[in-house]
């Protein structure tokens, strides 16, 4: 469907360029859209462009996700938001309004995610019609007397004021997590291990911890070059061409840490399974065999209990949905399993590969977890977080020749008191000089320029 | 569909017509039911019969709702019940039986809202077939020495003593609840706000209010004459035809007090937005402007904080569902609410228009404000209860020439005191003078004449 | 659908027959599965052979019962398990691991009921298609160095060592519980009396009584021969031909004791509900008449209060479900309900017909009811527990010539200490020579020889 779909796309693209060969053409994807291959749509397209639709209950990590993963559709480009709303939408459950300051706040986050255009749906709220109660610009009252329209006015008035500074500026990520559609599909229409395991969850989980440690991370496919990143992550990479396991062996041996999860590795391009011994294709690179995968009842949950001492971790976490019940044959154990008849089996594991290492986790941790391995590995590369983890306050940055700018987003109800780094800065939406400190006031941002 | 089926039960009751011009023509419809306009229909029938089949769980309010809608079919008219259960039903998933007394209550209370003639599914339980479990008159046990025939010959027998002394008496209401199809249809096939928002259930709140007070009210047609009422609510009355809103005017203006709420007067009879800002059709005649309406989710809620002193309300409420942000642009704010950004502005508010009122209710609040908010605006206009309220006793009235019929069914598991009104009354069922108090027993009722 | 599906076996197996007129044919069943009257079935296999496929989540009892379901398809002969898994099924919702121990407890299981031989699903775990990741002998990794092959490798030894001395064996009971599609069907179908009410649950019900009380009990159709049996349990007994009826008459008038339930004896063959008063077929045997029937809302439940003292028998238990309002027509009542209007009616009756008796439970009573009452009906007859019963000890017993082979199988993460009756006794798996007292370490099984 997904190849099928393209072939039309691309039928009426090059339609387009036959008559008027500089148009740049596009079509608005959807962020983690299952049905088609985004990667592979990609390359057709001249510009990215998407549609965000967040709900009001959506984590901020995972809007921040789909951004990351649209710009990483054409190798970090920036992309166009072909559509948000500055409102309510009205096909959803139950049509919450956005909160005030919400619109210009995700506005922002596109642009520090790599947007370098944001368009709205819709412009004229229609008088009929099944959206006539999504929000536009222009409401059915028809005048600009509206909270919307003076938060869109707000906006507008300071990208005008911001020009093109950061226009076509991009985002360093020294990490990487690996999207992959193909993936999605072979692991959730296989039967087994559990009805719970879904193929983005997952991902938005590691996603999540880099967002929290505000360190960037590229979304890649597997076709992409792994040897820019210091750290790959590959949650549930299920299946997996040759090509894909040489590239990442590569990536490891030359110094490369990589992490992967339970059901990785499993089958091959063809949904067949790699036979001697789970998790078969990255078997050798981690060090371990999986001689069974235990499916937890959705009540049930057992501990991941540390044997090594990391100093970003604690020593017990929850763990859920997956077990492996695993030998290690080369690799570390980091991690064993508190419950169960695997009890004191390995749970977290660490195998070095020539330069680089190989890291499994068995099992699906809390986030905690989660947050505090991938700040150990990260650590150890010396990737830091751009400005120090503050909770609700989303730092990300953009460069442009020898300019670095970073955006600050407060999403918290409260302020939030800010140590910047040595140096100056040029805060551009007031125009101030900042440093030392910076007080960010509760749904406010800042995008500073250093001087 | 509604029309379609129309055309086909005049073509057939034509037929009889054409051949028997003095046999009545009915066909028995089903009370809140969604598909079909019955106020289109309800012409069309010489008599309006209908089906009155509720669980156990149901509130009596709602079946008394359902009674009313049906009379108000034909303008007050008294009505058919062409079919009840004397117990059991079989097509519920749990098919609980009518408690004891309860089937000549609610033959009673069927009464009591207009109907002269009560009729039951089934005569005999069949043997077989997709109905053999649903209740008879004769069960298949074949006799009558059971619970259900000693409740059914004991109703024969007073119903023969009632004789037709109130047989095409009336029901006197001064307050009315427009319910209208196509607003239902147009109201729930939209999209947005809420999947929450249903229409029967938002009039039954209202209804409910008038139940609880013990204040007769009509349920009418937006076509029916409305100066005849000196109250006249209209909740969610989102799609209003122009001859309506003109109606609705000439009503306030001439002094009723019109109370509708949130998502009302919104689209045209095309179900096209009237533009101009919220609640189109009616703002004008509300004196208010909302900009914005939000959704809650449904775990969430606000509170409704009364500026106003109402001597039938006290300070504080809940309130679910919708929540509109709005301004007034004349009408006077009676209550606010209390949380979220929109805190302090309006939820309540009474408009002045010619010599009547009309009020705006922003939210779906809990049932104890609704009920105070009727009964305050209904004492405001000299309309009062027949008796005082008390829990779980239906007090209704009909009319016929001089003389006043009072219905008092307890639905209680204990005995209710009442105290009545001045001079002599003759309880129709026992035969007994009474006066001054009255003992309600238990699942018991009295029709009280007035001499 | 299931005697077309007959015939097409039927058609299949002829044709092989033709040909090969030694070999035995069969196909697999599926235990309590409702779509094919395996009864029906039974007689044109030359064995019964089934696949076995509990979840974690399957009780004991509810396992035990499909192996008896499966033996008395032929009348108690012997069957084969066509497959049960070595380990994680893959189809389920959550495919939890087999949990060390259980793929050995659940085989001897299968031969304790009556199981003769016993294979695996599957042979090679298969590298693509839908059940990949369903468990085998052996797995993708290819070698049998997993805690699935030694267990595997140990049951093959211990089977050796055992040889044919259990087979052909049989089992003795002297109870039986009716077990009949064509009710399970109309039953099911029927509209009412609630959805919660399903057949199969209330079998499995008194099959763990019987089983928690170590008492072999025959799952048998109606048309087996009852006078084989001192207690015969038919509960919800919905659809009844009149030879059946007959049957059991003549069984209790013999001076056998019948327990039955709500909704039994209700309609005749052609699903015709028997006139005169419920339960229609059972109305003279039972002594009682059942007015009407009421259906519990899910939350809601009543009491049975004991009348008569029984030794096995306490106070007062919880009953939900179905209750029924009756009356005794010469019956004994033994217990009545506690609450509701039909407070102080009978919920448990016993009635004396010729030189046996017919007991009716009214409605679902808590399982330790269920037991208390199939104890005291089994004592009466004399009918004791092959051992005293041990929570989670399952006792059954195979019978060859002279010989008894009594299995004991735990299934607590604990040992259960066990008084043996008089002798001296082999234990089969490991030759020893116990008397007096047995000690079974958890997950462990004991076959033990009389000698």
């Amino acid at each position: 469907m997904s190849e099928s779909l393209l072939d039309c796309y691309r039928n009426e693209a090059d339609i387009i360029k036959r008559y008027f060969p500089e148009v740049p053409v596009t079509t608005n994807f959807m962020g983690t859209f299952k049905l088609l291959d985004y990667f592979k749509w990609g390359k057709y397209l001249d510009v990215i462009s998407w549609n965000n639709y967040p709900t009001n209950k959506d984590q901020t990590s995972n809007i921040a996700m789909r951004h990351d993963l649209m710009r990483g559709l054409k190798g970090g480009k920036s992309f166009v938001l072909m559509e948000q709303t500055p409102n309510q939408q009205n096909w959803q459950p139950y049509n919450a309004l956005k909160r005030p300051g919400m619109m210009r706040l995700l506005s922002y986050q596109t642009i520090s995610h790599g947007g370098d255009a944001i368009l709205f749906f819709q412009w004229r709220q229609p008088r009929g019609a099944c959206e006539k109660f999504h929000a536009a610009m222009i409401p059915h009252a028809g005048h600009e007397n509206t909270r919307i329209s003076r938060e869109l006015i707000k906006l507008g008035e300071e990208l005008i004021k911001l020009g093109d500074k950061i226009i076509d500026s991009h985002i360093i990520s020294r990490a990487a997590i690996i999207f992959d559609w193909p993936n999605w599909w072979a692991m959730e229409y296989s039967s087994g291990p559990s009805i719970d395991l879904e193929y983005a969850d997952q991902i938005a989980k590691y996603y999540k911890a880099f967002y929290d440690l505000n360190i960037a991370v590229d979304m890649i496919s597997p076709y992409d070059d792994l040897l820019k990143y210091d750290v790959v992550v590959a949650p549930v990479f299920y299946m997996v061409e040759e090509g894909t396991v040489k590239n990442i062996e590569k990536f490891i041996y030359s110094g490369g840490t990589f992490i992967t999860t339970f059901f990785s590795g499993v089958v091959d391009e063809n949904d067949l399974v790699i036979l001697g011994g789970y998790p078969g294709a990255f078997r050798k690179i981690l060090g371990l065999w999986v001689e069974e995968t235990d499916a937890l009842y959705p009540d049930a949950s057992n501990k991941i209990i540390m044997k090594d001492k990391f100093a970003e971790l604690k020593k017990e976490y929850d763990c859920r949905l997956i077990c492996d019940v695993m030998h290690t044959e080369g690799a570390k154990t980091i991690a064993v399993f508190g419950k169960d008849y695997y009890k004191g089996y390995p749970a977290v594991t660490e195998n070095i590969y020539g330069k680089g290492k190989a890291v499994y986790i068995a099992t699906e941790p809390e986030d905690a977890f989660v947050k505090g391995l991938v700040s150990h590995y990260c650590n150890e590369k010396r990737i830091y977080p751009i400005l120090k983890p503050r909770e609700g306050l989303e730092v990300t940055q953009r460069v442009k020749n020898d300019k670095a700018f970073t955006f600050l987003i407060n999403y918290n109800s409260k302020k939030v008191n800010v140590k910047l780094p040595e140096g100056k800065f040029k805060s551009l939406l007031d125009g101030k000089i900042v440093s030392d400190k910076l007080i960010v006031p509760s749904k406010e941002v800042y995008i500073l320029e250093n001087l």
